[in-house]
């Protein structure tokens, strides 16, 4: 049998010098963690960073996880919990003794020690609480929302009086380093915490040493208050290339920052549940859910989805006259709701993406529906065209009124859909639902019942 | 009638001191640019961001927004231009004198310029490019691939050799401030460029002038190569919460840097084509692309779908006979494809978001499918059980065998639809091909085609 710490140090090897996380380099160390070779073990993660560190630790089962865990230099498993999924990460954590529980989240950064706190099963947080140095810190940013900047904003930060000379506050910086490991900028700070000015890291380094740090301070600065929510700040600091940025409370005193890879999180989480929003499915499922809470999460949309096609249902019901006297209508229906739900997720996406980004306002609406409208015709009457092509090769019965009805269908349904998916996200949003919610089972199953609806009237018109 | 110079100072500031840019303002401005109000449209955008300025921008008539370009200062309206939409900024450039826009690239970083010139018509580009003060560093830039890392990065960066001190590399920082407007971190280099450490801005700070740079650099830094796709760059940035990274060529020698805000903005612009894919949109399309594009750009994708709809069809056609003598068959045709639908994106949709954060690999696939498929079970049964009681209470003819149908249909149809939403993603991520592809047209359609052919087989069996 080849030696699995031997086999993971050459082939794996990623250009940087990284080790390349995969199926063999985990498999080895279940292996080796299995066997309790512990030093092993420890060798091969010695030069990991935190996230690749967090992706072996994902990969084992929650006991052998556990015991590297508790194997690691607490500092070294710290960094790697704010990488990890939420859900595995409550699992690891939950049944660590509480000593090693409180030695890990005190190597935390406040904001990622909040996250985890708030996490664990609450009598687990309020029993190592207590227990932690920033304990005051914490137990205010544990009072904000989850999804607000207030949320998101760590507590460890170098902020310096108006009055201190640039060789004060470098000297500050070099006290604090430690404990702030990425520092941009310097808050200026007046009486009662107000936040005055910023000076950035690069600022501070080309000014002589015996300016004062109110000369060279921007006044100019951008800032959040904590209630603001986490997307909208995400978008402020996207939006205005900001690497760092002070939250303040409702009286402009300083209480905390947002840091760039906060916001990088914010940003795809937040296109994550769009995409599930889109598809139906609860915004915190992950691959790591456990079954039954999955299950407990889809099923609303699934019967939301099967009472809107049971009216779709009911609409074929009540032409069923029309359908007896000639089934073969029955072979378009999936063609009908087909064209109309793809025509109108395609409007619907390219509305909640301008909405998104901020590149449409909601008096842009009509405009919208005027120039999906437009394209809407144009591929209405491809579309419309191709299927009576289809119908006169087919050689059906009665192919001229059949291809009438289809053509008009298809043109009609077309339009309807596209400017469905044009307003939808408008009215969402002015209802104060996230847009993307348009896109999937809801703006589709609207179509199936408009599409046949008008299907089956254009029907009975001209083919029966 | 108000003066909308006045109007737009009071209520539209935002409480960071921003004027915030609404439909009030985008419309006094076009009337102030319309009376030639020069010297009140300068005093109106004086004080913003760039982005807020792109954002007026982008909401102006194309004439209109020249005219605001021509009248600011170069620097100014060169920093809105990486801001703007890629279509509406070729169009803006695309008139604007070549001297003109000479002055305006050249004062943008090198990836914006790159990114300008790679977008305006190719005769254009001709022209300006040699008369760039940049020019041979855009040459090269512009020989990467748009999407790779080389795309992305910026010929602006501070290289030091090791030998120089701390004093030194300060004084460089400072010689160089001006062209390179972030720095993170300096990079030390040796004979032909090689990359041999990176020293954070902080580090520097913190340091004593005497030392030598190579003492405190860090000589285990994380790069990567020009022909690495973007979406990967920005992963390794992501993943390892880098704020600027080297990008180094084939030989390791250093050729620029990606910086933190156009990671953002490649996780912005992957997600957002990520959602486009999943609703049939080409991935370009945005909302102020021109109609006919658009037009062009989602025709495939509903082609596609019509001839898979009518593949669904075909399916139905080919069960006409039991159509005939059970019309009430055709009923519930729309709740068999929108549930097959529903299930399998929301499958696919879990399994796409693993495979992209790289929390699932290809050797899950199986357990990935076995997982869906008792969800699927569990909620097909719901599903199931739901229609058989609403058949009960509707009081069908045959409501026993239709019950029967129904119920086995759509326990099997949610089984299949799942595993499919699981499996696929892997397949295309297997082939190369956007796994965020699966979800949506392609997925559905498959699904449309499964459904009915249960549907009808069991209908066949227990109903008629």
């Amino acid at each position: 049998m080849p030696d699995p710490a031997a086999a993971v140090t050459d082939e794996n090897q990623r250009p940087g010098g990284l080790l390349e996380i995969d199926e063999a380099v985990t498999g080895d160390l279940a292996t080796l963690l299995a066997e309790d070779a512990r030093g092993m073990v420890l060798n091969l993660v010695a030069d990991l960073y935190p996230a690749d560190l967090a992706l072996l630790l994902s990969r084992l089962e929650t006991e052998q996880g556990q015991k590297l865990l508790t194997w690691l230099d607490p500092a070294r498993g710290a960094e790697a919990l704010p990488e990890l999924d939420h859900d595995y990460r409550t699992q690891l954590l939950a049944d660590l003794p509480a000593t090693r529980l409180t030695v890990l989240v005190d190597a935390l950064d406040t904001d990622d020690a909040a996250d985890v706190l708030a996490d664990l099963p609450e009598m687990l947080a309020v029993r190592v609480l207590p227990r932690l140095d920033d304990a005051d810190d914490l137990n205010e940013l544990l009072g904000y929302g989850e999804e607000t900047a207030g949320g998101i904003m760590a507590a460890e930060y170098v902020a310096v009086p108006a009055t201190w000379s640039v060789a004060d506050v470098t000297e500050e910086v070099r006290r604090v380093a430690r404990m702030v490991e990425e520092v941009y900028s310097v808050f200026v700070i007046g009486e009662g915490r107000v936040l005055e000015g910023v000076v950035s890291l690069k600022k501070l380094l080309l000014s002589p040493a015996e300016r004062s740090i109110a000369e060279i301070m921007e006044r100019d600065f951008i800032s959040v208050t904590t209630n603001v929510d986490q997307e909208e700040a995400a978008q402020v600091m996207e939006r205005y290339d900001l690497v760092s940025m002070p939250v303040l409370d409702g009286d402009g005193h300083l209480v905390g920052r947002i840091t760039i890879d906060d916001v990088v999180d914010v940003i795809r989480s937040e296109a994550e549940e769009d995409m599930q929003l889109m598809s139906g499915v609860s915004g915190d499922e992950s691959p790591m859910t456990s079954l039954l809470k999955v299950s407990r999460g889809r099923l609303p949309w699934l019967v939301i989805g099967l009472a809107g096609a049971g009216l779709s249902g009911l609409v074929i019901g009540g032409f069923e006259e029309s359908l007896e006297q000639a089934v073969v209508l029955a072979t378009f229906i999936p063609i009908v709701t087909a064209m109309g739900g793809n025509a109108a997720v395609q409007s619907a996406a390219i509305t909640v993406q301008g909405i998104t980004s901020g590149e449409l306002w909601t008096g842009d609406a009509l405009a919208r529906v005027g120039r999906e409208a437009v394209v809407a015709a144009c591929n209405g009457l491809v579309l419309a065209g191709l299927l009576c092509s289809a119908v006169a090769v087919l050689g059906v019965a009665h192919a001229g009124p059949l291809a009438l009805t289809l053509g008009l269908t298809m043109l009609f349904v077309v339009m309807l859909a596209s400017a469905n998916g044009a307003l939808i996200p408008f009215g969402l949003q002015a209802l104060g639902i996230d847009p993307a919610s348009a896109i999937g089972p809801f703006v589709t199953t609207l179509n199936d019942i408009l599409g046949l609806t008008v299907y089956f009237l254009i029907a009975s018109l001209f083919y029966l």
